[in-house]
Protein backbone atom coordinates (compact mmCIF):
# COMPACT_ATOMS: atom_id res chain seq x y z
CA UNK A 1 0.00 0.00 0.00
CA UNK A 2 1.43 3.40 -0.75
CA UNK A 3 2.58 5.71 2.12
CA UNK A 4 0.31 8.99 2.74
CA UNK A 5 2.42 12.05 1.30
CA UNK A 6 1.31 14.32 4.57
CA UNK A 7 0.18 13.10 7.85
CA UNK A 8 -3.76 12.77 8.21
CA UNK A 9 -5.47 15.09 10.52
CA UNK A 10 -7.49 13.14 12.41
CA UNK A 11 -7.05 9.60 12.39
CA UNK A 12 -8.37 8.44 15.44
CA UNK A 13 -10.44 5.32 15.32
CA UNK A 14 -12.33 2.85 17.47
CA UNK A 15 -9.77 1.23 20.41
CA UNK A 16 -9.94 -2.69 20.20
CA UNK A 17 -12.23 -2.61 23.08
CA UNK A 18 -14.44 -0.49 21.22
CA UNK A 19 -14.51 -2.63 18.37
CA UNK A 20 -15.03 -5.63 20.68
CA UNK A 21 -18.19 -4.55 22.39
CA UNK A 22 -19.70 -3.14 18.98
CA UNK A 23 -18.87 -6.90 17.29
CA UNK A 24 -20.70 -8.10 20.34
CA UNK A 25 -23.64 -6.08 20.10
CA UNK A 26 -24.22 -6.54 16.47
CA UNK A 27 -26.06 -10.05 17.00
CA UNK A 28 -27.32 -12.88 19.20
CA UNK A 29 -25.55 -16.24 17.77
CA UNK A 30 -21.79 -16.59 18.68
CA UNK A 31 -19.89 -20.35 18.63
CA UNK A 32 -18.59 -21.28 22.44
CA UNK A 33 -15.94 -23.25 23.03
CA UNK A 34 -15.92 -25.42 26.33
CA UNK A 35 -14.36 -28.60 27.57
CA UNK A 36 -15.15 -32.06 27.15
CA UNK A 37 -14.48 -34.51 30.82
CA UNK A 38 -11.68 -35.34 28.15
CA UNK A 39 -10.04 -31.66 28.35
CA UNK A 40 -11.19 -32.06 24.53
CA UNK A 41 -12.46 -28.49 23.02
CA UNK A 42 -15.57 -28.70 22.00
CA UNK A 43 -17.24 -25.92 19.51
CA UNK A 44 -21.00 -25.07 19.54
CA UNK A 45 -23.77 -22.64 18.09
CA UNK A 46 -24.76 -20.80 20.95
CA UNK A 47 -27.38 -17.72 21.31
CA UNK A 48 -26.36 -15.09 23.74
CA UNK A 49 -27.83 -12.18 25.26
CA UNK A 50 -25.37 -9.16 26.90
CA UNK A 51 -25.31 -7.97 30.45
CA UNK A 52 -22.73 -5.09 30.08
CA UNK A 53 -20.47 -6.88 27.10
CA UNK A 54 -20.64 -9.86 28.89
CA UNK A 55 -22.44 -13.12 27.08
CA UNK A 56 -25.44 -14.42 28.68
CA UNK A 57 -25.68 -18.08 27.85
CA UNK A 58 -29.12 -20.07 28.39
CA UNK A 59 -27.89 -24.03 27.48
CA UNK A 60 -29.91 -27.13 27.85
CA UNK A 61 -28.22 -29.32 30.77
CA UNK A 62 -28.48 -32.42 28.48
CA UNK A 63 -26.88 -31.36 25.07
CA UNK A 64 -22.87 -31.97 25.42
CA UNK A 65 -22.27 -27.57 25.97
CA UNK A 66 -24.35 -28.02 28.77
CA UNK A 67 -22.58 -30.98 30.14
CA UNK A 68 -19.37 -29.42 29.41
CA UNK A 69 -19.75 -25.99 31.11
CA UNK A 70 -21.28 -28.03 34.58
CA UNK A 71 -18.09 -29.83 34.26
CA UNK A 72 -15.56 -27.08 33.97
CA UNK A 73 -15.97 -23.20 33.79
CA UNK A 74 -13.27 -22.57 31.32
CA UNK A 75 -15.39 -21.28 27.57
CA UNK A 76 -14.32 -18.75 25.35
CA UNK A 77 -16.88 -17.22 22.75
CA UNK A 78 -16.38 -16.38 19.06
CA UNK A 79 -18.81 -13.85 17.77
CA UNK A 80 -18.77 -12.65 14.41
CA UNK A 81 -20.19 -9.34 13.09
CA UNK A 82 -23.17 -9.78 10.27
CA UNK A 83 -21.84 -8.99 6.60
CA UNK A 84 -21.91 -9.17 3.14
CA UNK A 85 -18.54 -9.16 2.36
CA UNK A 86 -17.82 -11.63 -0.58
CA UNK A 87 -14.52 -12.90 1.33
CA UNK A 88 -15.48 -13.81 5.12
CA UNK A 89 -11.80 -13.39 6.23
CA UNK A 90 -12.53 -9.43 5.60
CA UNK A 91 -15.57 -9.66 7.97
CA UNK A 92 -15.43 -8.30 11.67
CA UNK A 93 -15.11 -10.79 14.70
CA UNK A 94 -14.19 -11.39 18.26
CA UNK A 95 -12.62 -14.12 20.91
CA UNK A 96 -14.19 -13.32 24.27
CA UNK A 97 -11.97 -15.84 26.71
CA UNK A 98 -13.09 -16.51 30.72
CA UNK A 99 -15.03 -18.44 32.46
CA UNK A 100 -18.82 -18.60 33.06
CA UNK A 101 -20.33 -18.60 36.32
CA UNK A 102 -24.55 -18.96 37.13
CA UNK A 103 -25.53 -15.82 37.99
CA UNK A 104 -27.64 -15.45 41.23
CA UNK A 105 -29.98 -13.04 43.04
CA UNK A 106 -30.34 -9.71 41.05
CA UNK A 107 -27.80 -10.25 38.76
CA UNK A 108 -29.59 -13.78 37.52
CA UNK A 109 -32.88 -10.97 36.90
CA UNK A 110 -30.50 -9.29 34.81
CA UNK A 111 -29.42 -12.16 32.78
CA UNK A 112 -32.68 -13.70 32.33
CA UNK A 113 -33.72 -10.45 30.99
CA UNK A 114 -30.58 -9.76 28.82
CA UNK A 115 -31.01 -13.19 26.99
CA UNK A 116 -34.75 -12.99 26.92
CA UNK A 117 -34.45 -9.44 25.09
CA UNK A 118 -31.62 -11.02 22.59
CA UNK A 119 -33.88 -13.99 22.05
CA UNK A 120 -36.85 -14.19 21.32
CA UNK A 121 -37.36 -17.92 21.16
CA UNK A 122 -36.12 -18.51 24.81
CA UNK A 123 -39.23 -17.74 26.23
CA UNK A 124 -40.17 -21.38 25.58
CA UNK A 125 -37.65 -22.50 27.50
CA UNK A 126 -35.70 -20.27 29.88
CA UNK A 127 -37.32 -21.29 32.57
CA UNK A 128 -37.59 -25.12 31.90
CA UNK A 129 -35.31 -26.88 35.03
CA UNK A 130 -33.35 -28.63 32.69
CA UNK A 131 -32.32 -25.07 31.12
CA UNK A 132 -29.33 -23.04 32.46
CA UNK A 133 -28.10 -19.41 32.51
CA UNK A 134 -24.00 -18.85 32.11
CA UNK A 135 -22.55 -15.55 32.05
CA UNK A 136 -19.27 -15.33 30.48
CA UNK A 137 -17.12 -13.67 32.51
CA UNK A 138 -14.61 -12.21 29.97
CA UNK A 139 -10.88 -12.29 30.79
CA UNK A 140 -8.93 -11.17 27.40
CA UNK A 141 -10.47 -10.44 24.12
CA UNK A 142 -8.55 -10.89 20.62
CA UNK A 143 -10.30 -8.61 18.12
CA UNK A 144 -10.10 -9.19 14.45
CA UNK A 145 -11.26 -6.15 12.12
CA UNK A 146 -10.21 -7.88 8.81
CA UNK A 147 -6.87 -8.17 6.93
CA UNK A 148 -4.25 -6.23 8.86
CA UNK A 149 -6.85 -5.03 11.53
CA UNK A 150 -6.85 -6.47 14.89
CA UNK A 151 -5.75 -6.04 18.58
CA UNK A 152 -6.05 -7.72 21.91
CA UNK A 153 -7.31 -5.80 24.70
CA UNK A 154 -8.03 -7.06 28.68
CA UNK A 155 -11.48 -7.74 29.95
CA UNK A 156 -11.74 -4.83 32.26
CA UNK A 157 -11.09 -2.34 28.91
CA UNK A 158 -13.93 -4.42 26.77
CA UNK A 159 -16.59 -4.03 29.97
CA UNK A 160 -15.20 -0.64 30.55
CA UNK A 161 -15.98 0.54 26.57
CA UNK A 162 -18.99 0.92 24.90
CA UNK A 163 -20.59 -0.39 21.72
CA UNK A 164 -20.02 2.38 19.09
CA UNK A 165 -23.41 3.80 18.62
CA UNK A 166 -22.83 4.58 14.87
CA UNK A 167 -21.71 2.00 12.89
CA UNK A 168 -25.25 -0.39 13.19
CA UNK A 169 -27.20 1.96 12.03
CA UNK A 170 -24.70 3.49 9.12
CA UNK A 171 -25.35 1.40 5.92
CA UNK A 172 -27.81 3.61 4.31
CA UNK A 173 -25.87 7.07 5.23
CA UNK A 174 -22.79 5.18 3.86
CA UNK A 175 -24.11 4.26 0.52
CA UNK A 176 -25.74 7.35 0.43
CA UNK A 177 -22.19 9.29 0.96
CA UNK A 178 -20.99 6.85 -1.66
CA UNK A 179 -23.46 7.46 -4.19
CA UNK A 180 -24.25 11.37 -3.99
CA UNK A 181 -21.32 12.87 -2.77
CA UNK A 182 -18.13 10.88 -4.19
CA UNK A 183 -16.31 14.41 -4.78
CA UNK A 184 -16.53 15.62 -1.63
CA UNK A 185 -15.00 11.73 -0.17
CA UNK A 186 -11.84 12.68 -2.60
CA UNK A 187 -11.99 15.91 -1.29
CA UNK A 188 -11.68 14.66 2.04
CA UNK A 189 -9.26 11.87 1.63
CA UNK A 190 -6.82 14.60 -0.39
CA UNK A 191 -6.59 17.47 2.22
CA UNK A 192 -7.69 15.38 5.35
CA UNK A 193 -6.01 11.89 4.69
CA UNK A 194 -2.91 12.53 4.16
CA UNK A 195 -3.42 11.26 0.49
CA UNK A 196 -3.37 14.55 -1.82
CA UNK A 197 -2.52 12.50 -4.96
CA UNK A 198 -6.01 10.94 -4.20
CA UNK A 199 -8.06 10.20 -7.70
CA UNK A 200 -11.31 8.43 -6.28
CA UNK A 201 -12.50 7.54 -2.66
CA UNK A 202 -14.73 5.07 -1.57
CA UNK A 203 -16.45 5.47 1.96
CA UNK A 204 -15.94 1.72 3.61
CA UNK A 205 -17.74 2.62 7.07
CA UNK A 206 -18.67 4.95 9.33
CA UNK A 207 -18.47 5.17 13.66
CA UNK A 208 -18.73 7.29 16.05
CA UNK A 209 -15.43 9.05 15.28
CA UNK A 210 -14.70 9.43 11.63
CA UNK A 211 -15.15 7.74 7.99
CA UNK A 212 -13.16 4.62 6.81
CA UNK A 213 -12.24 5.38 3.33
CA UNK A 214 -10.80 3.28 0.44
CA UNK A 215 -8.69 5.46 -2.01
CA UNK A 216 -7.47 5.12 -5.54
CA UNK A 217 -4.18 6.98 -6.95
CA UNK A 218 -1.83 6.58 -9.05
CA UNK A 219 0.74 5.34 -6.48
CA UNK A 220 -2.20 1.82 -6.16
CA UNK A 221 -4.66 1.61 -3.72
CA UNK A 222 -5.20 2.87 -0.14
CA UNK A 223 -7.16 2.85 2.66
CA UNK A 224 -6.88 6.16 5.06
CA UNK A 225 -9.37 7.62 7.42
CA UNK A 226 -10.92 11.33 8.11
CA UNK A 227 -11.72 11.85 12.04
CA UNK A 228 -14.89 14.53 12.46
CA UNK A 229 -14.14 17.36 14.55
CA UNK A 230 -15.62 16.02 17.55
CA UNK A 231 -17.19 12.45 18.53
CA UNK A 232 -20.66 11.50 17.56
CA UNK A 233 -23.17 10.27 19.90
CA UNK A 234 -25.83 8.85 17.04
CA UNK A 235 -26.36 8.21 13.55
CA UNK A 236 -28.45 11.53 13.58
CA UNK A 237 -25.95 13.54 14.03
CA UNK A 238 -23.52 11.92 11.19
CA UNK A 239 -25.17 14.06 8.49
CA UNK A 240 -23.80 17.36 10.01
CA UNK A 241 -20.00 16.01 10.76
CA UNK A 242 -20.11 15.05 7.08
CA UNK A 243 -21.06 18.75 5.67
CA UNK A 244 -18.22 19.69 8.11
CA UNK A 245 -15.81 17.41 6.98
CA UNK A 246 -15.97 18.07 3.42
CA UNK A 247 -16.22 22.09 4.56
CA UNK A 248 -12.37 21.60 6.08
CA UNK A 249 -11.55 19.20 2.80
CA UNK A 250 -12.19 21.84 0.74
CA UNK A 251 -11.12 24.92 2.58
CA UNK A 252 -8.13 22.86 3.00
CA UNK B 1 -47.84 -32.17 18.53
CA UNK B 2 -50.94 -34.20 17.72
CA UNK B 3 -49.75 -37.64 16.45
CA UNK B 4 -50.41 -39.23 13.30
CA UNK B 5 -53.78 -41.06 12.71
CA UNK B 6 -52.35 -43.67 10.74
CA UNK B 7 -49.17 -44.86 9.99
CA UNK B 8 -47.30 -42.43 7.52
CA UNK B 9 -46.17 -44.49 3.90
CA UNK B 10 -42.47 -43.43 3.77
CA UNK B 11 -41.58 -41.38 6.44
CA UNK B 12 -37.68 -42.17 5.30
CA UNK B 13 -35.15 -38.95 6.21
CA UNK B 14 -31.60 -38.64 5.44
CA UNK B 15 -29.36 -40.30 8.02
CA UNK B 16 -27.14 -37.75 10.60
CA UNK B 17 -24.05 -38.44 8.95
CA UNK B 18 -25.83 -37.19 5.35
CA UNK B 19 -27.59 -34.66 7.41
CA UNK B 20 -23.76 -33.15 8.64
CA UNK B 21 -22.25 -34.23 5.21
CA UNK B 22 -25.19 -31.57 3.54
CA UNK B 23 -24.23 -28.73 6.20
CA UNK B 24 -20.23 -29.17 5.98
CA UNK B 25 -20.89 -28.76 2.20
CA UNK B 26 -23.36 -25.79 2.63
CA UNK B 27 -20.84 -23.40 3.51
CA UNK B 28 -17.08 -22.54 3.75
CA UNK B 29 -16.90 -21.12 7.08
CA UNK B 30 -17.14 -21.84 10.32
CA UNK B 31 -15.45 -22.09 14.38
CA UNK B 32 -12.49 -24.09 15.68
CA UNK B 33 -12.40 -25.20 19.44
CA UNK B 34 -8.78 -25.27 20.33
CA UNK B 35 -6.78 -25.61 23.55
CA UNK B 36 -4.79 -22.88 24.27
CA UNK B 37 -1.31 -24.10 26.18
CA UNK B 38 -3.21 -23.72 29.63
CA UNK B 39 -5.90 -26.44 27.92
CA UNK B 40 -8.02 -23.51 27.97
CA UNK B 41 -10.55 -23.87 25.24
CA UNK B 42 -10.03 -20.85 22.62
CA UNK B 43 -13.24 -20.40 19.54
CA UNK B 44 -12.03 -18.98 16.58
CA UNK B 45 -13.49 -17.60 13.52
CA UNK B 46 -11.93 -19.85 10.19
CA UNK B 47 -12.81 -20.72 6.69
CA UNK B 48 -12.68 -24.25 5.17
CA UNK B 49 -12.76 -26.12 2.31
CA UNK B 50 -13.61 -30.00 2.27
CA UNK B 51 -11.31 -33.08 1.64
CA UNK B 52 -13.65 -35.84 1.61
CA UNK B 53 -16.13 -34.78 4.66
CA UNK B 54 -13.18 -33.51 6.00
CA UNK B 55 -12.30 -29.70 6.80
CA UNK B 56 -9.31 -28.24 5.50
CA UNK B 57 -7.96 -25.14 7.24
CA UNK B 58 -5.37 -22.90 6.59
CA UNK B 59 -4.23 -20.65 9.47
CA UNK B 60 -1.66 -18.48 10.18
CA UNK B 61 1.15 -20.13 12.28
CA UNK B 62 1.43 -16.35 14.11
CA UNK B 63 -2.50 -16.57 15.05
CA UNK B 64 -3.54 -17.85 18.29
CA UNK B 65 -5.57 -20.84 17.10
CA UNK B 66 -2.13 -21.84 14.57
CA UNK B 67 -0.24 -21.50 17.59
CA UNK B 68 -2.81 -23.78 20.13
CA UNK B 69 -2.67 -26.14 16.89
CA UNK B 70 0.53 -26.66 17.15
CA UNK B 71 0.60 -27.27 20.54
CA UNK B 72 -2.24 -29.59 20.77
CA UNK B 73 -3.87 -31.12 18.04
CA UNK B 74 -7.00 -31.54 19.37
CA UNK B 75 -9.64 -29.34 17.58
CA UNK B 76 -13.44 -29.70 16.94
CA UNK B 77 -15.06 -27.37 14.41
CA UNK B 78 -19.05 -25.85 14.60
CA UNK B 79 -20.56 -25.58 11.16
CA UNK B 80 -24.11 -23.76 10.67
CA UNK B 81 -26.03 -23.64 7.83
CA UNK B 82 -26.55 -20.52 6.24
CA UNK B 83 -30.31 -19.87 7.13
CA UNK B 84 -32.95 -17.37 6.81
CA UNK B 85 -35.04 -18.77 9.81
CA UNK B 86 -35.65 -15.74 12.24
CA UNK B 87 -35.05 -18.09 15.13
CA UNK B 88 -31.37 -18.97 15.38
CA UNK B 89 -31.93 -22.60 16.79
CA UNK B 90 -34.23 -23.71 13.97
CA UNK B 91 -30.97 -23.79 11.72
CA UNK B 92 -29.10 -26.57 10.97
CA UNK B 93 -25.72 -27.06 12.70
CA UNK B 94 -22.91 -29.80 13.26
CA UNK B 95 -20.10 -30.33 15.57
CA UNK B 96 -17.01 -32.29 14.06
CA UNK B 97 -14.56 -33.56 16.68
CA UNK B 98 -11.42 -34.56 16.30
CA UNK B 99 -7.66 -33.36 15.55
CA UNK B 100 -5.65 -32.51 13.14
CA UNK B 101 -3.12 -33.21 11.34
CA UNK B 102 -1.07 -31.43 8.79
CA UNK B 103 -1.32 -33.24 5.20
CA UNK B 104 1.86 -34.93 3.77
CA UNK B 105 2.51 -35.44 0.20
CA UNK B 106 -0.47 -36.33 -1.89
CA UNK B 107 -2.19 -35.75 0.41
CA UNK B 108 -1.05 -31.88 0.85
CA UNK B 109 -1.21 -31.52 -2.74
CA UNK B 110 -5.55 -32.43 -2.75
CA UNK B 111 -5.60 -30.47 0.62
CA UNK B 112 -4.16 -27.32 -0.49
CA UNK B 113 -6.66 -27.72 -4.36
CA UNK B 114 -9.65 -28.14 -1.83
CA UNK B 115 -9.05 -24.97 0.16
CA UNK B 116 -8.34 -23.12 -3.02
CA UNK B 117 -11.69 -24.61 -4.38
CA UNK B 118 -14.03 -23.28 -0.97
CA UNK B 119 -11.94 -20.07 -0.23
CA UNK B 120 -10.97 -18.21 -3.48
CA UNK B 121 -8.90 -15.40 -1.37
CA UNK B 122 -6.71 -17.80 0.20
CA UNK B 123 -4.97 -17.56 -3.22
CA UNK B 124 -3.03 -14.70 -1.81
CA UNK B 125 -1.59 -16.34 1.47
CA UNK B 126 -2.19 -19.94 1.18
CA UNK B 127 1.55 -21.00 -0.04
CA UNK B 128 3.16 -18.10 2.80
CA UNK B 129 5.64 -19.80 5.04
CA UNK B 130 4.10 -19.27 7.90
CA UNK B 131 0.43 -20.52 7.22
CA UNK B 132 0.05 -24.17 7.40
CA UNK B 133 -2.70 -26.50 6.32
CA UNK B 134 -4.50 -28.67 8.41
CA UNK B 135 -7.21 -31.54 8.18
CA UNK B 136 -9.36 -32.14 10.84
CA UNK B 137 -9.45 -35.95 11.38
CA UNK B 138 -13.40 -36.36 12.32
CA UNK B 139 -13.45 -39.04 15.10
CA UNK B 140 -17.46 -38.26 15.92
CA UNK B 141 -20.05 -35.91 15.09
CA UNK B 142 -22.91 -34.25 16.71
CA UNK B 143 -25.93 -32.85 14.05
CA UNK B 144 -28.54 -30.99 15.07
CA UNK B 145 -31.36 -30.16 12.59
CA UNK B 146 -33.64 -27.43 14.74
CA UNK B 147 -35.69 -28.02 17.65
CA UNK B 148 -36.13 -31.55 18.45
CA UNK B 149 -33.98 -33.03 15.70
CA UNK B 150 -30.81 -34.11 16.58
CA UNK B 151 -28.26 -36.91 16.62
CA UNK B 152 -25.16 -38.03 17.15
CA UNK B 153 -22.41 -40.56 14.80
CA UNK B 154 -19.13 -41.63 14.01
CA UNK B 155 -16.46 -40.03 11.88
CA UNK B 156 -16.45 -43.07 10.23
CA UNK B 157 -20.19 -42.73 9.40
CA UNK B 158 -19.66 -39.46 8.35
CA UNK B 159 -16.59 -40.31 6.14
CA UNK B 160 -19.17 -42.34 4.31
CA UNK B 161 -22.05 -40.41 3.43
CA UNK B 162 -22.40 -37.63 0.95
CA UNK B 163 -24.05 -34.53 0.90
CA UNK B 164 -27.45 -34.51 -0.04
CA UNK B 165 -27.58 -34.05 -3.82
CA UNK B 166 -31.13 -31.59 -3.81
CA UNK B 167 -31.19 -29.97 -0.21
CA UNK B 168 -28.94 -27.21 -1.29
CA UNK B 169 -30.57 -26.59 -4.41
CA UNK B 170 -34.23 -26.90 -3.52
CA UNK B 171 -35.17 -23.45 -2.38
CA UNK B 172 -36.77 -22.77 -5.46
CA UNK B 173 -38.44 -26.02 -5.75
CA UNK B 174 -39.89 -25.30 -2.12
CA UNK B 175 -41.17 -21.77 -2.91
CA UNK B 176 -43.38 -23.18 -6.28
CA UNK B 177 -44.42 -25.31 -4.58
CA UNK B 178 -45.80 -23.72 -2.16
CA UNK B 179 -47.41 -20.99 -3.89
CA UNK B 180 -48.65 -23.25 -6.61
CA UNK B 181 -49.18 -26.59 -5.13
CA UNK B 182 -50.70 -26.18 -2.09
CA UNK B 183 -53.91 -28.36 -2.32
CA UNK B 184 -51.31 -31.21 -3.51
CA UNK B 185 -49.07 -30.85 -0.30
CA UNK B 186 -51.91 -30.86 2.01
CA UNK B 187 -53.33 -34.25 -0.40
CA UNK B 188 -50.18 -35.77 0.65
CA UNK B 189 -49.98 -35.13 4.62
CA UNK B 190 -53.51 -36.58 4.61
CA UNK B 191 -52.74 -39.47 2.16
CA UNK B 192 -49.19 -40.53 2.82
CA UNK B 193 -48.04 -38.36 5.83
CA UNK B 194 -50.30 -39.77 8.13
CA UNK B 195 -52.82 -37.23 9.45
CA UNK B 196 -55.86 -37.36 7.43
CA UNK B 197 -57.68 -34.39 9.64
CA UNK B 198 -55.06 -32.14 7.60
CA UNK B 199 -56.30 -28.65 6.46
CA UNK B 200 -53.44 -26.80 5.13
CA UNK B 201 -49.80 -27.81 4.29
CA UNK B 202 -46.37 -26.48 3.54
CA UNK B 203 -43.49 -27.86 2.22
CA UNK B 204 -40.68 -26.62 4.67
CA UNK B 205 -37.51 -28.98 2.96
CA UNK B 206 -36.88 -31.21 0.36
CA UNK B 207 -33.93 -33.35 0.21
CA UNK B 208 -33.39 -36.86 -2.03
CA UNK B 209 -35.76 -38.76 -0.06
CA UNK B 210 -39.04 -36.75 -0.18
CA UNK B 211 -40.36 -33.35 1.59
CA UNK B 212 -40.69 -32.06 5.06
CA UNK B 213 -44.22 -30.87 5.76
CA UNK B 214 -45.78 -28.54 8.07
CA UNK B 215 -49.20 -28.77 8.64
CA UNK B 216 -52.48 -27.97 10.20
CA UNK B 217 -54.81 -29.82 12.04
CA UNK B 218 -58.03 -29.39 13.88
CA UNK B 219 -55.83 -31.10 16.39
CA UNK B 220 -52.76 -28.11 16.49
CA UNK B 221 -50.04 -27.93 14.34
CA UNK B 222 -47.65 -30.65 12.79
CA UNK B 223 -45.19 -31.94 10.87
CA UNK B 224 -44.75 -35.04 8.94
CA UNK B 225 -42.27 -36.41 5.76
CA UNK B 226 -43.60 -37.96 2.72
CA UNK B 227 -41.20 -39.78 0.88
CA UNK B 228 -40.57 -40.13 -3.02
CA UNK B 229 -41.40 -43.65 -4.60
CA UNK B 230 -37.46 -43.85 -4.81
CA UNK B 231 -34.26 -41.49 -3.82
CA UNK B 232 -33.24 -38.85 -6.58
CA UNK B 233 -29.89 -37.94 -7.24
CA UNK B 234 -30.53 -34.29 -8.42
CA UNK B 235 -32.64 -31.72 -8.58
CA UNK B 236 -33.75 -31.94 -11.88
CA UNK B 237 -35.58 -35.01 -10.70
CA UNK B 238 -37.61 -33.51 -7.94
CA UNK B 239 -40.39 -32.12 -10.07
CA UNK B 240 -41.66 -35.43 -11.49
CA UNK B 241 -41.09 -36.89 -7.72
CA UNK B 242 -43.34 -34.33 -6.53
CA UNK B 243 -45.44 -35.26 -9.67
CA UNK B 244 -45.76 -38.78 -8.40
CA UNK B 245 -46.30 -37.88 -4.74
CA UNK B 246 -49.05 -35.93 -6.23
CA UNK B 247 -50.81 -38.66 -7.78
CA UNK B 248 -49.68 -41.48 -5.27
CA UNK B 249 -51.90 -38.92 -2.57
CA UNK B 250 -55.17 -38.02 -4.79
CA UNK B 251 -55.44 -42.25 -5.40
CA UNK B 252 -54.71 -42.77 -1.85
Amino acid sequence: MPPPLTAPVNAVRPSAAEEARTIAASTNTGTLASLTADGDPWASFVTFGLLGGAPVLCVSNLAEHGRNLSGDQRASIAIVAPGTQDDPLASGRITLAGHVEAPVGDERVAAREAHLAAVDAAKYYIDYSDFSLWVLRVARVRWVGGYGRMDSTSGQAYAEAQPDPVTPFSAGAVAHLNADHAEALAAMARTLGGYPDTTAAVCTGADRYGLDLRLTTDRGLAYTRVGYAAPIDSIDQLRSAAVELTRRAREG
